[in-house]
């Protein structure tokens, strides 16, 4: 049976990969893509990629009837109008912050507040590897921010063998693609100013501390740098604890952590040219992968994680949720496999 | 009923991109990869997005028993492999360019001649949009070069409209992404050198003209640049005909030879940032984008083409020859849609 | 003797370029560098490579005056307001369009009309390797566009041996880096959009046509593609002439033209990486590199120039006409080498 | 008076480097370049932006009698040597790590041994921020490695203030471009595979730790990233004190060191694009750009450096050294401003 979707913020970029992901899936049918900027334009006249697509955005004012409705809007506007999201689709996935964090009291700290703090512990966090059981017919879903994806999905295994008990030590470098700051940028995203660069941004205090902090029960040191590419976050987290675990035991809580998960694999080591996990060699694909090192002279391990930022850190998890909360199959419309040679993913 | 297949010189890059396509099609079935370099090793240990392909590459001299051979062989082997390849497999689909030209005579003039000339004639030139009949049922055939896929997708309403009769000036310049190059590169191909160039490379003489020629019916004049992509492969064509078609004439000869056509779009104009064709919008897609402008003052049509020189370039247009040579849906395993955004393709 | 300098238009790509030249400059003192956008800022907040220039960005309807003015301003500002710095300079070189041509009556047929009609003829073009007698003591220099000096540089050679007699066949291709779009893009510009592409821009009726054939007196059928470097222009000029001259003809032509000229190299086969001209090569330097290849088979002389379009094709430009005109050393200020490596340039 | 100098491994990028800065030097000469493997080619046939250097590559074996020797030859070679380049020059400037640990039994540890220990304690470290009055006459300058010199140049400040006092936990993320890893790639440096990465290399145990240990009298945790840029070091360095310094503090301890220094400028916060250090801003010159942020939340320092692996990393820093090794003007030479814009240095 086929479920009907919609994709309200469709011209953004986590809106086209929706629309994307929607169309090429085997149980869901794209009906609406909603855009205030592009109304009555084709899809294909904003997502080159999708110029076969049959479709026009709507005026994201008249929304219609489906069962799973992706809000692809930016933060803030969902809390105003998720009641409006919840009147048209029996599911909604929302792609916002507006409804990650579980603690109401935290959107004061790190956001302006929050205008619905009755519906944010009504909402599932959208990130499979650690809320399957929550997500599983949850009918609204936040999905998780895409450098906190990279970092809770990097350190969970930790955290549940508890080598993460709340007090060490982590420092969390993340680099990311350009696409994260969306389609309208201003002048640091020209191509000009943004190619080839290592630019810090976010240096202290990034918003994600919170997601990650609920979600590993520890506090982390979050840095982001702005890279020369366009899709991929990648984590480096440097975790200094109490006692350092044998390289053994670490294999243990990875593996035992993510062998029977369909969209994370571990690379640690190895020969060639891929011996870490590479945001390159995930982009495309919903796939994260996850790595580590274990540094004895420092009393440091090293977790690699690798996403692509608009699929597993946005649009991928949002259909990986939906076919979790649908009751589908898990990997329904997320076969994807990556390419390779790519250049700059 | 699914096909058996094999992909002899798996460890390349258009290799690669082969072992890519058949996991990924509905009704192929990949069961061996050679490669000489890397023999038992893992085809994730070289190819990074098949990591979870649970297959290693075997020895070339071992060809088993298939239905569909895919060579991915440097030029020359295919001509001396060919009996072996033709006794493992029903259907022989060569990369190399040792089928492609179909007068045996001018391998004497752009290769150093060749060693079965009588098996020239019987193969089938690959690309479906000016070969499709051929291609039908036939046992060995060769895909086109990626230049000359480009640059014959582009100009061929041309030649059947009758604008292109023979004797007219063409210039034709093609740029390059470094895939090109295939995975053993030497000084001018590390990322030091090769990054940001506008390179001039056989800026005359390129035996993609023989293939050209063969194909248009008249001389082209081509020259080829590398630029900083990776894959991709853009054509444009600088048409002087004897008569200057209106641009009505144009839609009319473009829209007949494509309308059909489901791995052709017509872009031409409109509005956004995409006007064009470009490599971008088709990465890992079999897709071609075709395009033109008309410039009355000098009397010249100005035709663009774009494709994924990985994709419709090579491993794309085999699959899709595949398909037609056997009977399968045409576009079997080669739905996939292109990214977007997306960096460096 | 130091002469005074004054830069109209300085937060602007060229206008930062000049900025940089007239500092490192031993016989120019920038004295004003405006700017309407960061008035009161100091250059190094918008340009950082201008850090330690110890000077803010001041009015620019208050002009100081000076001895020499560059205008860094947009084409259609430079005629309005060219008697405010005439009246503030005793020398003033522009690098708008908008004294670029010789024939007022062009500027209605490629622009929007001029003005001034009767001032463009006293303006010297400013390009010296085609008008150098004719900038020394100039008070008015317009600098050639950045697209039409790449042009020009490479095929004057013919034009001045007799090969271009003004009805043959010339297709000139170039490929541009995104710094020609200026400080203020739009979305094609931006990191996400720009990044490896091939993008057919103008491909039609680009203006720099008329300059090219006021100096080569020959029209030209030309064609820009943006590519993915930031600075840089690279022309590959096909020529169909109706005679092909030998290959020791070209040498004679282009080493007659060219052997004395400080700021052109001839970079013509040899081995290596570097066989041909490269933007790469030249960046951040007011070097050309031009070089060619004999097609015999189709009668064509293929030319390559390869410029940095901020230097040789705009500020570099301006100092060296500055040198000329004023009767300073004609390579003062100029004679930074480049880099090797260097990514994109 | 002009002190002649040679270059040995004149063909590698180092080398190359070294070749560009004497020639442009005021009081240098360069009389000699050596290369194995270019030996009798021409400067410019291996380093285009050396066309107009009148100089072949001479034999390494065959040193001419020099006032300065630069040895751009690769680790382990140096040593092997240095009675040849000790006796060829007064001053020996050497580029290798051969001898820049001050303990030479650190070498057992960190790489195979020494051969020449008695030598190791005669040389004198080459960053001048660190180490200036040991430079001062000295005939045998050992330059800092290019992570050591972002790392440490970045964090001086803070153990000159004391709040580096040797125990507490630092983390130094550094990400690098594909100019460290020498002109002789393998597959991990094809444009194909490094473009648009971010790929962990010694992730743990990286031999610069040492380095760094040495002169900051305090434990790293070092890992060092590839990122797409040709030129560039830019270190991230995440200190947790005792006790967290105001950000009055802050900058007293980091204008107090550097305020003086020609080749630091701190870069820390304010307006615009370029907020932090960043390497596209130093790309091509001798400058490092330092800046930091106070995270009171996490008890951290974050402190950015970033630097031309190039200049300030190696060759630049070469020059530095020898203008006061031999009394010169401290900043002869190096006065090139950098560029802007530029893509990926």
């Amino acid at each position: 049976m086929t479920l009907t979707a919609s994709v309200v913020g469709a011209s953004g970029f986590t809106g086209g990969e929706l629309c994307r992901l929607v169309t090429a899936h085997p149980d869901l049918e794209l009906v609406q893509a909603t855009s205030r900027s592009a109304t009555n334009k084709t899809l294909g006249s904003v997502h080159p990629n999708l110029r076969e697509v049959d479709l026009r955005f709507s005026d994201p004012g008249e929304l219609q009837d489906v069962d799973v409705l992706y809000a692809g809007v930016p933060h803030g506007v969902s809390m105003e109008r998720i009641d409006d999201f919840r009147a048209a689709a029996d599911t909604v996935i929302d792609l916002s912050a507006d409804f990650r964090l579980r603690d109401a009291a935290q959107y004061d700290v790190w956001y302006d507040g929050h205008s619905r703090p009755e519906l944010v512990s009504e909402a599932a966090y959208g990130l499979p590897e650690v809320n399957r059981e929550n997500i599983a017919g949850a009918d609204l879903v936040a999905c998780g921010g895409c450098n906190a994806t990279a970092t809770i999905t990097g350190l969970h295994p930790l955290y549940e063998a508890g080598v993460l008990d709340g007090d060490e030590r982590v420092v969390v470098d993340v680099k990311v693609g350009s696409s994260e700051g969306g389609a309208s940028g201003g002048a640091a995203s020209s191509h000009v100013e943004r190619s080839g660069v290592v630019r810090p941004y976010a240096p202290t205090g990034h918003r994600h501390e919170a997601e990650i902090q609920e979600h590993l029960g520890t506090e982390v040191s979050f840095t982001a740098h702005a890279v020369d590419m366009v899709r991929g976050a990648s984590a480096t987290c440097h975790v200094f604890p109490d006692e350092l675990p044998s390289k053994a035991e670490l294999w243990q809580a990875y593996r035992g952590a993510y062998e029977d998960e369909p969209f994370v694999r571990l690379v640690a080591g190895g020969s060639g040219v891929y011996r870490y996990p590479e945001p390159k060699a995930v982009a495309g694909t919903n796939s994260a992968e996850v790595g580590f090192e274990l540094d004895e002279r420092n009393g440091r391990i090293v977790v690699f994680s690798a996403i692509d930022n608009m699929m597993k850190g946005s649009a991928g998890q949002a259909i990986h949720a939906t076919n979790i909360a649908r009751g589908l199959d898990e990997t329904a419309g997320l076969d994807q496999l990556g390419l390779h040679p790519v250049g700059k993913p």
